[in-house]
């Protein structure tokens, strides 16, 4: 049993109003020296037996089809 | 400018609804040989200069208030 970690974030260039309304709410609650925050999502991906070439693939594809939406979203995978 | 990553993730005893409807669709897309699907958050926090060990336990007490729930979630910190 292998874990595949998906990080999915916003691209860069689009909007991402509930980072923004974390940042601003750093401000009001104190937390000062925040200049920006971007909330994306993580998956945890448990995949049967060893991690080879192979299953990343599969992974990558199943984050390009169900995970991401890559129009808006950038995606990124790494093995635990 | 750096850049902490904070990941939050539900505790393992908490039932993971959205996750459990990822790991079927990808049964039924012909994913297969995944065995468990949990869903989180991520948030990339950008901080002022330097992270220092002030900034890294300021960014934790952010991370405590505003972005995680400490009941039903964990969450772990790196700065990248």
């Amino acid at each position: 049993m292998a874990r595949v970690v998906v990080d999915v974030m916003l691209k860069p260039e689009i909007l991402d109003p509930q980072g923004q309304a974390i940042a601003g709410a750093c401000g009001r609650l104190g937390f000062t020296g925040v200049s920006e925050v971007r909330q994306g999502k993580r998956f945890e991906v448990e995949v049967d037996g060893e991690v080879d070439d192979a299953k990343l693939a599969d992974v990558r594809r199943m984050a390009e089809t169900l995970l991401a939406n890559p129009v808006i979203e950038d995606f990124s995978l790494r093995v635990e």
